[in-house]
């Protein structure tokens, strides 16, 4: 297994987090080539100098010699591009993700994986509220946590070069959690944001709000401008530990209505106290 | 009533908006004078220019040659101070604030202005999570939205005057709204986001979980840093019109949830595709 600037580094999927890979990795040096959908993805990235080679064609010659594959896809097409496909790739390579969801995910594309051939998974938690390579962009990795996923299966080797790969997009903290735990804990960190922010959004079609709005408003619903396709795909693939947050907020956003209800200043005081308090902890770190 | 740069304006509470006030209105040539509980905040203020004079005394001459006086202290502390100190306002000149609620406020001031003396209120949206004159700065007036909330009572000319203010202080669009629409479109857009900041920032207290997070919990948990003392108070001032809004969050919250939980894929992709498009309209116009 290598990654190094010889190596052949391929990405499938190059849209917005893809597109932010190969802008990431071209610029350091590394030789970025990609398969995608969309000719037009293919030619913006081209004229950007952003890859090496693009084709819309899954080209046997170019899987068989790519020393690492990232797939920037939606879970349920990498699932079936791999079996298709996943005979293609060398011995000794590399194959990493960027999925949202892993239990439901990584289990299935390890057991995929032919003989020699090793799949890490890893969650970059940098995005955009906007799709395509047009949008991609490297910076929003720095300051940004990036969160290998290790199976019981997966070799110290294959874990150690995936975080190097975090180091080199540009991330700040790189982390280790199991598939599972990733899970639970993207459930509330982004999945259930994404819920709140929809809901928020879609609570009022009263006109003219925008006139009036601050910015708490427009923090809080940033990400209600949505990838549907991608979203409603992952919140399905998490269904049980999304769930499970989304009822834990609504107990905990009932116990603060009753407290408002019933004019109850000093435990409301003491919930804002604490949320002011641990939010701290959350604070960007220095890029 | 005036509002020139030979104007009298006196500033009644020296925090992060009062000050943000002063600093906006001193670099634009007005006379700022203001009144204070802490000494430490008129210091602050002195050596940074932001005003003429500060006093943490309510010296009766300074009330009395005002033109102009902006209230930017809580709720109950106005009132309360308007009661003991009204009568000083000079005959011609014209009050305003910066408080977050209006019904609960604006009809008890004023009936308690002296003849000939004109309150009219405003409420700018545009704040810091930080509190304290250390934290002003202007530049959230940019782009931002101003709201006068007159009553029945207010003269076209005080109301012309409070958003030539409005202008002056750099918000980009001004608007109008009675005291009782401003709280229920508060109640939505300010109250209810606060409110659900506070409770995700209060649902984990998970060791660790910053390593992990995305911007998206960043975004929706910012204002989880709040002041515990002015909001439980604007909440508690609002509590109607808060609860309502609560409960329609709530309500439009679960119904995303069952989506969820019975895997209704073409439902939930329709409501984020409704919440990306009316999220458009929100996007902070160039300042």
């Amino acid at each position: 297994m290598k990654f190094d600037k010889e190596s052949n580094v391929l990405i499938i999927g190059l849209g917005v987090i893809g597109g932010s890979y190969a802008k990431a990795l071209t610029e350091k040096g590394y030789k970025v080539d990609c398969i995608t959908l969309e000719r037009e993805s293919i030619d913006y990235a081209k004229e950007r100098g952003m890859i090496r080679y693009g084709t819309t064609e899954v080209e046997e010659e170019l899987v068989k010699n790519a020393d690492l594959v990232i797939f920037a896809i939606y879970p349920g097409a990498f699932v079936e591009w791999i079996k298709k496909y996943g005979h293609l790739f060398k011995k000794g390579s590399w194959i990493t993700d960027v999925t949202g969801v892993k239990g439901s995910v990584v289990y299935k594309i390890e057991e995929l994986m032919p003989e020699g051939v090793e799949f890490i998974s890893a969650h970059p938690m940098a995005g955009r509220e906007q799709s395509g390579v047009e949008f991609s962009d490297p910076s929003v990795f720095k300051g940004a946590n990036y969160i290998v996923t290790p199976t019981e299966k997966s070799t110290p080797e294959a874990i150690a070069l995936c975080k190097r790969l975090g180091e080199e997009l540009g991330f700040a903290r790189i982390s280790e959690l199991s598939p599972k735990e990733h899970d639970v804990m993207i459930g509330f960190l982004s999945q259930l944001t994404h819920c709140i922010a929809v809901t928020l959004m879609n609570c009022s079609t009263a006109d003219g709000l925008e006139k009036y709005t601050g910015d708490s408003f427009r923090d809080l619903t940033r990400i209600a401008k949505i990838n549907d396709k991608m979203w409603s795909e992952l919140f399905i693939s998490n269904k049980d530990a999304l769930i499970y947050q989304m009822d834990t907020f609504i107990k905990e956003f009932s116990d603060f209505r009753w407290l408002i209800a019933n004019e109850n200043r000093e435990e409301m005081r003491e919930k804002m106290r604490a949320s002011t308090e641990r939010r701290k902890l959350f604070d960007k770190p220095k890029a």
